[in-house]
């Protein structure tokens, strides 16, 4: 144990893109990253906040479709950790809403890194803020949630029949390829069909 | 139409409470206000950023458990916004997430004021983040679902049966006062007793 203490790693949310919806904290922690390993979804403008001189590692390829497998950004995550570095590990949004940052803690907390998680705002409260939606209001709806709308093996198998509450807001994330499917499905499952929906 | 165009009501979610998850957007409109309306679960770290000259006009009473009408509220932000000053309109966690800012949005529209919303880490985002629950993890947790388990009336009246899903994390605001009857009528409803719960 000669060397110096290990910093912890990271894991910040970037909100829904724009720089000005990064918290403070987030915001802070980037302009002092030694390494940032980034997702697709975050975008330029944040990445120009970034410094000039830190490391910039992509985890994703957009152009053939793979993406580095989850184990890898695990296992690069600690071994950037060992180095010494301040690692940042930047997602799109809230890391713990679609965003896999509990895997990616767990695995730095077995190896025995220390990490540090840093809320965002997730992408649909962006959305809901600039669109002027709001997640609950009174008399409409009681409650919001959240599912995913895209499975990686391809198959959208929800629970439909829970989904359809006209009292909460749902909000499909990534749904856009299933919209039809997702519309046709709660409406069979007793949504009214004149119930107002946004794609946003 | 001789006066100068009136500036938007900035209706600004404050976070869970640190200051350091504010947004970077809603710390610059804060430090800007002419005139801050602010909630009771805004901290006292983020209310020492409002200016010294600026005006703080507090919308509720916690000792005498009487908080200021809603409709005075309203009243209140559209006559602030006509007196041409820089209004902030700082909300606890996210003004969409049980924080009513639809309709304060709503009344300022229809008395052509215009309004920016700025979305806040909702309180239960801040939570995960502090405390290391992810609301979503692959394999345990496909969704996650925001409810209130406090009702202005006093009576509790969910949907239990669509709420005790065993795949979908189950966020409740404000349930401390009703957390055994929540818990009592989960597992009535077909949630096995193990289920893992933490009370934040």
């Amino acid at each position: 144990m000669t060397g110096k203490p290990l910093r912890p790693v990271a894991i910040i949310g970037a909100g829904p893109g724009d720089p000005d919806l990064l918290t403070v904290k987030a915001h802070r922690l980037i302009g002092e990253a030694d390494v940032v390993v980034y997702d697709l979804l975050v975008s330029v403008e944040i990445l120009d906040l970034v410094p000039p001189g830190a490391t910039r590692i992509f985890a994703g390829k957009r152009a053939r479709k793979h993406f580095m497998p989850q184990e890898e950004i695990n296992e690069l995550l600690v071994s950037l950790a060992k180095s010494g570095r301040r690692v940042v590990r930047l997602k799109g949004g809230d890391p713990f809403v679609f965003g896999r940052g509990g895997e990616e803690a767990l695995y730095l907390a077995e190896n025995g890194i220390a990490f540090e998680m840093v809320p965002g705002i997730t992408a649909s409260a962006g959305c809901t803020a600039y669109s002027g939606i709001p997640f609950t209001h009174r008399g409409l709806a009681t409650g919001v949630r959240f599912v995913t709308g895209h499975r990686h093996d391809g198959e959208l198998d929800l629970n439909w029949r829970s989904l359809a509450d006209p009292d909460t807001t749902l909000v499909v994330y990534m749904g856009l390829t299933n919209v039809q499917k997702i519309s046709d499905e709660l409406i069979k499952a007793g949504l009214a069909g004149d119930t107002p929906a946004a794609a946003i």
